[in-house]
């Protein structure tokens, strides 16, 4: 099978799969009130690239442990970034309405509830996490990766942020902990699911997923100077529109996409080291860079 | 001494140490940006009853444990409540511009940024968790309180209720979920860091739990419908104005009293069993009832 098939057909697998877990995990009506249960399944299910799962599933593998050892922590990873996302369309935040090709969930459900969705995927995740093997281990990272001094605070610096007050530093470090935290987290629960990472190993995973994060991020720039909202799922456009600091604000367009490259180039270069058994982790830093949307 | 003085001091000193638990969890100015570290403690500090630490504490003391080994579990439960008023304050939800005293956390650093506060106080209380002795076990319990079928659950009941159309048992499952499951995680939560309780006493504090959090709630109602914004330190009369269903709407005051005093006593009938060990959560029984705020 030639590589890129190869790729294709795992990356599809674990993205069915990480349906079916997450599917199981969210609450349906019952215990939970019909409407908070409706508006956390739509900000979860039905969409999304399940870029981070991936990340999970391929660490995963990278220590030896199977699919079912990385599920729920796959799926944690990504119940925190469908909360973020959800609370990060509102009105207050970006105000956005398009999500996954859908009207987002606050358009969807009303502001209140998409609050509460939200809030509660937050609790859902730590919930599944602390009843996995390692479970304390695994909610302190995610914790670690998802508070103040990650993903809430990367958000907080977005918007105390000034499209033309920041430079190339500044940006970097924002978007560590806005998107990359979260990205290092996916890493980090799926290579602690099998057996010890040596020193070597854990060494080579932060600094890949550091360079993967970023241009992650730079590439998400450029597609929302670039794409099309029906291209994306979501809406073009807005960094612009927002006024801004993104790497294609600070950096203009070509010189983005050099950053990309080389930062690609850092990602893969980061999983030399680890031989063959990282060659999920390469693909998914090749994806990454090449993606559409 | 006094039992009533007994119990002040003990309680007091509780309040004080519970205050320096939460001061040294909070994150400063540094790895979290300013603005949202100052959001975090705003929402947090000075101020409060500490209801749920002192019923930690309480607990934890009845299977033999040191303060100490409980002061993290009652700080990630302040926590949860603390995160959970930021959200419930904010223009989408109740709306509300005071707080203890002084301007709710909105008010004082802006929507987006109490939105991101509450998001990110939720994260710090399960890293904080995780980090102690059970801490898995401790973030399952806590999860389950704050999560869909917990008290984001109850807020969602608490939206869809329509004044009219609520009847008392409505009312209380609403209730058991929004403000009980949290109450009922403060003390499992203290009974887990000391000897393993035996099935009678787990139990009895649940009995104990689901009597004094609704107790706590239908005095929470009378003080709304009867209290003012400067004795509560938040908006009085705030239920009425919005056509929310509470004890006293669907009770009555006389009657909404009466039941007070019958949870009062079913609270204090279940710690029967467990003798002196227990005269610590009696007291916070016969606390919550005479509470003027």
């Amino acid at each position: 099978m030639r590589n890129d098939l190869a790729f294709e057909v795992w990356s599809r697998e674990r993205q069915q799969r990480i349906e079916g877990v997450l599917e199981a995990l969210l609450p349906a009506a019952g215990d939970t009130p019909a409407r908070l249960a409706a508006a956390m399944r739509h900000a979860v299910l039905g969409g999304g690239k399940r870029l981070r799962p991936l990340l999970t599933y391929a660490a995963s593998e990278l220590v030896g442990a199977d699919a079912q050892a990385a599920d729920v922590r796959a799926a944690a990873v990504e119940l925190i970034h469908a909360y973020s996302l959800v609370h990060d369309d509102l009105p207050c935040m970006d105000d956005d309405a398009l999500r996954r090709g859908r009207p987002s969930c606050h358009v969807a459900f009303g502001v209140a509830t998409a609050l509460l969705a939200g809030d509660a995927l937050q609790s859902l995740a730590f919930g599944a996490l602390s009843r996995g093997p390692g479970g304390a281990e695994a909610c302190r990272i995610l914790a670690g990766a998802a508070g103040p001094a990650g993903m809430a605070g990367g958000q907080q610096l977005d918007l105390d942020a000034v499209a033309d007050a920041i430079d190339l530093e500044a940006l970097t470090r924002l978007q560590r902990m806005k998107t990359g935290a979260l990205i290092d987290a996916a890493i980090r629960l799926g290579a602690g699911c099998g057996r010890s990472p040596s020193v070597e190993e854990t060494r080579a995973l932060g600094a890949y997923a550091r360079a993967a994060g970023l241009a992650f991020q730079v590439v998400d720039d450029l597609l929302d100077a670039e794409g099309s909202s029906a291209s994306l799922g979501k809406t073009a456009g807005k960094d612009a529109a927002q006024g801004k600091a993104t790497f294609v604000t600070v950096l203009g367009t070509d010189e983005a996409k050099r950053h990309v490259q080389a930062l690609h180039a850092e990602a893969r270069a980061a999983l030399r080291p680890l031989g063959r058994d990282a060659t999920r982790l390469a693909e998914l830093a090749d994806w990454i860079v090449a993606r559409r949307r």
